[in-house]
């Protein structure tokens, strides 16, 4: 069998597929740092040359108005399904510097891991896919199906110029499904496949008092202090049953029904692991809901930073001109985020007291987005990781959010699998990020399988008609968001 | 008459007065940063030097852990009352720059208004008394009271030292009454004196949520954010009526008597002129106040400053550890710092979800103090500044802060004319801080007269046994604070 004569020439070449995941992390790619931006040019051609070398054809390095694109494809199997990969060669800053027990742009490994900024998010999750369309091609002369790659440098400062390429290009990266590695599993041979993740609306509300800041013995007890009616606000914000003040908000909600209730119960994780993941004494929230449910089936509001007047060492009196609250909302199918924008705004006005002025903006927005777990790009994902890791996934709601599902589902009109191969422990975006090694080969193993079952498939239609993406409407806008 | 020359002399040396300021400026006395240490012992030299030479004697410049006092006197008048004159050399620094007309430390002239930090805040202020006693000693050979004068550099840090040597050196400094020269008049030609100081308490409310920051996207919804609880918290301080809901927290509060109400509507500023001094749009607080009231002589609890999570551009999607806010309450007769400070503390606990927690620092405590208006040494200076602005000055209460008044009393027993020479527009604190050149010299002429006036009381003890300062026990703690 042909599969197992590409699984051979990976298992032949890990060495290799090792040594190219360094010289991949060599690049120092900060996407947000603009000095960087010659090494993420660098990159770009780099990672083209790589795929040009394997044999995937019309290999382009796109230009963008910042960070550049690379395109690659293979489309020599008629009558076979549309794979989109998709994946970031761009990185996290690598600072607080100090933390890092070797340099972050030095991979080193120590153990089974390879250590280095990026290592699993997400060049050495990108590169499984390139290691296993390499496999099929050296060995096979040609993929068991249909290939297009979308890699961008701008994912972790919100995808910025890659949603309007999408809305551009639709033609160009039509496909059945897509597949994205930049998420995590439950832990060393425990694979999980994100089939929900929670839309964003994040906020900032400014509460102005006075022109500037006054003297506290002068103006104390004559003026309302800002930063005083921000906090009357926010804590407007939940009601006493924790659930979210803002009248309408819950409308939208699709509530559980009684079958996803059980098997999340079953699969997914419980309150006193989630708990002990958070570091927290005490667990919050809406009482009739089980911690894992509050964090990926229903919305949530929080604040996110908080800024007014003094904030250095000892005291200084003042009656401060303003304060400002970051917010964000964490939203659910079948939320808008356009909509809970404009609630949050009606709210904000009839609740700011007449003694301040209140004002708002909005920073990023990016609809809920669920998969279907029985899409059959789905299915063949579970079977891959039954044979690359020998366990099959859990199927499990996320809370966090991942704009490129929904800008997907609302231009390409495809699902995502989040194939993820990250562990817990691995330090996304936190110094001594890194990837361990082994899963790197599974993922090899598992991406290998995934292009084999989903040559073996009917066709790429969902099972259940009503299933698919959930999404609604509104554009996702600069998402720096996980 | 003798007090006639005296003032000829001093109009005579107007110039020579004016050169000595701006070269009294010229130090960069900024106490609070250390480099500028050195400066600081070189003005007070220059200072002793200064005072040794217009006659006073015992003069020394006595060192601190940080920057030392400069200590003087003249008591060759037997059975004549002994005034304290107490003032300080140090000033705030000079930052921002670049929104300074002329250098801070190059004092300029421009108009009637000598420009320069410390101009006003205090060095203009504090050589008004010094260049009074050098007209009195240079025409009559002597003056006509005892006099003792105490400059600190540390003022503008809080009288870290000067507070311990008050307590130490009781005999040194024993007097009738002290005069300070550092607040502001309500206009030109609008002299004031207050006759009372709210107290102060600054603290720092820590709340404390998980250990570290937190993914939103993971967490959100299933843990008590702490910025939201401490917004939950500080909006529980204030009832609906807009008083400090801290049970017990008004049980000392000296009510206004009518008499006093009636005499404050007369002779301070109204709603409107508050407000308008205010830039704010609205004001707010107790009801049954006026502003003035409510500044002055009622209790005041104001946010300072809050601090927590991602303050940077953009979004960052986590719950943060902690929060921090800066708190501080003005206090009023008969409160005690150490008494709100617990009741505080007990309120807090009280109120603190089991989901978080909290703690509290406390920063600094200073009492409230009340001088009695019919004191001779208040009437002393009220003939003064009749004589040396024409017009009498207004006995008016203050919303601020000044610890060395309860210190003086705790320590030395005696009230502090709180003689201000300072205008609205002088900008203390501020870039392009100014001196108005015509206050300054009547500042001068006002301190003859009082000096003078001071002379022809009989003795110092008030009129009501009643009145004096209201100060009750606690010791001030480093007050940053005015």
């Amino acid at each position: 069998m042909s599969t197992e004569r590409v699984l051979a020439y990976a298992r032949e070449k890990r060495g290799e597929f090792l040594s190219r995941l360094q010289e991949f992390i060599r690049f120092p790619t900060v996407s947000a740092q603009p000095q960087h931006a010659p090494n993420l040019k660098r990159c770009a051609h780099w990672l083209a040359k790589r795929l040009r070398h394997i044999g995937l054809e019309r290999v382009s390095v796109i230009p963008t108005q910042r960070h550049p694109l690379v395109y690659a494809e293979w489309l020599r199997a008629p009558r076979r399904p549309t794979l989109l990969i998709y994946g970031h060669y761009d990185v996290q800053p690598a600072d607080p510097l100090a933390e890092w027990q070797s340099p972050p742009f030095t991979p080193t490994v120590r153990g089974e891991n390879l250590y280095g900024r990026g290592a699993c998010d997400d060049k050495g999750q990108l590169l499984t896919h390139v290691s296993a369309l390499e496999s099929y091609l050296a060995t096979a002369g040609r993929l068991p199906i249909n290939v297009k790659c979308v890699f961008e440098g701008e994912e972790e400062i919100g995808s910025i110029h890659l949603f309007p390429f999408i809305a551009k290009h639709k033609g160009l990266l039509a496909a059945d499904a897509a597949v994205m590695s930049d998420t995590r599993m439950l832990g060393p041979d425990r694979p999980a496949i994100s089939y929900a993740e929670r839309g964003a609306l994040y906020l900032e509300l400014t509460v102005q008092g006075p022109e500037h800041d006054l003297h506290s013995g002068s103006f104390g007890g004559a003026v309302h202090n800002p930063l005083q009616a921000l906090c009357e606000i926010i804590a407007q914000l939940h009601d006493r049953q924790r659930r979210i003040a803002i009248p309408g908000f819950y409308d939208r909600v699709r509530e559980l029904g009684e079958q996803e209730r059980d098997s999340m119960s079953r699969a997914g994780p419980s309150d006193a692991e989630i708990l002990a993941d958070s570091h927290s004494e005490r667990s919050w929230g809406e009482r009739a809901y089980s911690l894992y449910e509050r964090t990926t089936a229903r919305p949530a509001l929080t604040v996110n930073g908080l800024t007014g007047g003094y904030q250095g060492p000892g005291g200084k009196g003042i009656v401060p001109a303003r304060a400002v609250a970051k917010l964000s909302f964490r939203l659910v199918p079948n939320q808008d985020p356009g909509e809970v924008d404009l609630l949050f705004r009606q709210h904000i006005a009839r609740i700011t007291p007449a003694t301040v002025r209140t004002s708002i903006r909005t920073l990023s927005r990016a609809a809920p987005a669920t998969v279907d777990p029985t899409h059959p790009a789905m299915r063949a994902a579970a079977l891959a990781y039954a044979q690359g890791f020998g366990e099959k996934p859990a199927f499990l709601r996320s809370g966090g959010t991942i704009p490129i599902l929904p800008a997907f589902q609302q231009y390409l009109g495809i699902p995502t699998v989040l194939m993820g191969f990250a562990l817990p422990d691995d330090r996304m975006h936190a110094p001594n990020e890194k990837f361990h090694i082994p899963n790197f080969f599974k993922g090899i193993d598992t991406s290998i399988w995934f292009l084999d079952s989903l040559a073996g498939l009917h066709g790429m239609q969902p099972r259940r008609s009503n299933a698919s993406l959930s999404v609604r409407g509104s554009r996702p806008s600069s998402p720096a968001w996980d």
